[in-house]
């Protein structure tokens, strides 16, 4: 099954698009994390208004609240959330090395503790693909092991090696129940190049529709995750959307388009919204300083979004410091906003031969930092 | 300064309108609260979709953060909190009563610890008109000492007489400041029948524009509360409006609204939205009652509020039981607008001279309870 058409190239940078039963993702793509069936503290149609073209599901949070089987008698999360477009779900595994309570792998299952009630579960590659399928996403994850860096290479290599005994498992139970949708395969192998390499080839050999480079920004510098960006995409098929896991900051974005990545998922510009901090032109911006509460300028009077150009600095700082979840809100929408805006801004830039300039101008602005204090 | 227009009456009941500078508000009208320069969890447009046309500040949080020099200096609470239509403002005395670490009253002023940096703050009567001046809300209530019920009639009368000097300081003070804004008294008395008529028939001696009623649910039983209202509302001139403050559940305010008042504000669809209780034509719904697991319809499929007719019950009840955002954004939206739905029956009903008909309506639909479980 081919999904991905590639429009154009610069250098390694690529923009194309992926197609989906829920329609079509405009890359580089930024997903939004939707943990729990929803992105926290924003509407649905928030959500999209800002460019979205897909959110992300959670595996692990949806099959314990409240329930793939639950979400599937209630006609599949894109329903139950009302997000009628695109939805990639993870397979769960990275949550329960960083969430459960408590967990066990061996070569047939993790098993693990829920870090809600304490109650046992577990998820075999076949279950992963049963709850994703249940859940009716459009792009469907297969269930690996992550290690978080810095870790012993043998733990790597095992993790690495389980992870392609689970993707052909995966592979298998997906295969009946496709339907139209996608099971992307994840690269492991932490920050070794030999394991890198093989995992990218070994998956290669079994044939995703697209692949996903997992195991990355868990610790690691970032010239690090760079490094394995470099080795890892240029074995994957050019044909085939690249999907990175789990990353990033607005930089770690860029750097990565430019080294051949499609797709990214992360809860920074969610997470961080809530606390108080904005990312923007000038660079992150926390709200919370003092310096903000009598500035009567928008956060910012050029953004595309309509919460940046709206609301005072003044305002959006008293909202942070007394906790006010309007300041979730519009914090979280204008992070959002300011990721789809970056992409856009690459897609564009890809396009017209000029990605590297676009780059170095986004970092430019960051550099120079926030507006003068007035 | 006449503000009120009377449209049509129906027994007691009265249908009219407000004028401010900022607009009218529609009456009956159920003011949402807006404590911290925001209506928690909705952004201002939303407020204004169901239905309100003025929202209230709380002068007590609003001088303690970001404090009303501040807002004056940002172009006012109007352009602070982007709600360009009406704004009450209370006077600080109910939340000193009930947040402050400590107060004192003399007959100058209040004196009491900040709840949030335990800093102490004067409020005199001019103070408090003060403050509301610089906030540049449109309707501007006098200072006055709140009692809690049950209490001795020596302490309820002189918090009564206390407030009647302090309204004719307020009085003063705001004269000179006015500019087409409007200052309320309010009655005070407790549940003393004799007091209360005292209390109304000296502040009706000083022909304020309008008038409200205080010191009431403060833990009286209802009936006390109507009794009360039964002897005031009669006292207050037919040309003004009338404020009934801090009131209450939907029952309480067609209740009042029988008796002829004209103007509510509370924070109960609020504060109860972000506990997962919804109002509704069927009674009060608690989510996160099991029972809406996985019941797919829709909140209230005949409710004008969009978030009440598009996400299923199973959705809410998610929601509220993973403490997610969304849920308390929800659930204060439908709260809201099934207020401004009420009070929008209620105006109508009584222009059709038919409001004892309707309000048995509401009252038969909430008895009947929610739908049947399916």
């Amino acid at each position: 099954m081919k999904i991905y058409k590639l429009n154009a190239t610069d250098g390694a940078a690529r923009t194309g698009e992926v197609a989906t039963p829920h329609g079509i993702i405009r890359t580089p793509a930024f997903m939004p994390v939707g943990t729990q069936a929803t992105v926290k503290g924003m509407h649905p149609e928030a959500v999209r208004e800002t460019g979205a073209d897909v959110v992300l599901g959670n595996t692990y949070h949806l099959m314990l609240r409240p329930g793939a089987e639950r979400v599937a008698a209630l006609g599949g999360l894109h329903k139950f959330m009302n997000w009628p477009h695109v939805i990639l779900t993870d397979s769960g595994g990275f949550q329960v090395m960083s969430l459960s309570a408590m967990r066990k792998i061996d070569e047939n299952a993790v098993t693990f503790r829920s870090h809600i009630d304490g109650s046992t579960h577990v998820l075999t590659p076949e279950r992963a693909i049963e709850i994703q399928t249940l859940l009716g996403s459009d792009i469907v994850m297969q269930l690996d092991e992550c290690v978080r860096l810095p870790a012993e290479r043998a733990e790597v290599e095992k993790a690495m090696r389980l992870s392609l005994r689970w993707a052909e498992r995966c592979q298998r139970a997906f295969a009946p129940v496709r339907d139209g949708r996608s099971l992307f395969a994840i690269v492991q192998g932490g920050d070794d190049v030999a394991l890198r390499e093989e995992s990218a080839r070994e998956l290669n050999a079994m044939d995703f529709p697209g692949y996903a480079i997992g195991g990355l920004a868990v610790g690691e510098p970032q010239e690090v995750m760079l490094r394995m960006l470099e080795v890892v995409a240029p074995l994957l098929p050019a044909d085939k959307p690249r999907y990175l896991m789990g990353v990033g900051t607005p930089d770690d974005l860029l750097k990565a388009v430019a080294r051949g990545i499609d797709m990214f998922d992360c809860v920074m510009p969610t997470r961080n919204g809530r606390h108080g901090l904005a990312f923007s032109r000038f660079g992150p911006i926390n709200l919370k300083n003092a310096r903000h509460a009598d500035d009567p300028r928008p956060f910012d009077e050029e953004s595309p979004c309509a919460a940046a150009r709206t609301y005072s600095r003044a305002y959006l700082h008293h909202l942070t410091k007394t906790n006010e979840m309007l300041g979730a809100i519009l914090l979280t929408t204008i992070n959002i906003a300011y990721y789809q805006e970056l992409m856009a801004g690459a897609r564009a830039a890809i396009a017209a031969k000029a990605f590297a300039s676009f780059a170095d101008g986004v970092a430019a602005g960051w550099a120079a930092g926030d507006l003068p204090t007035r």
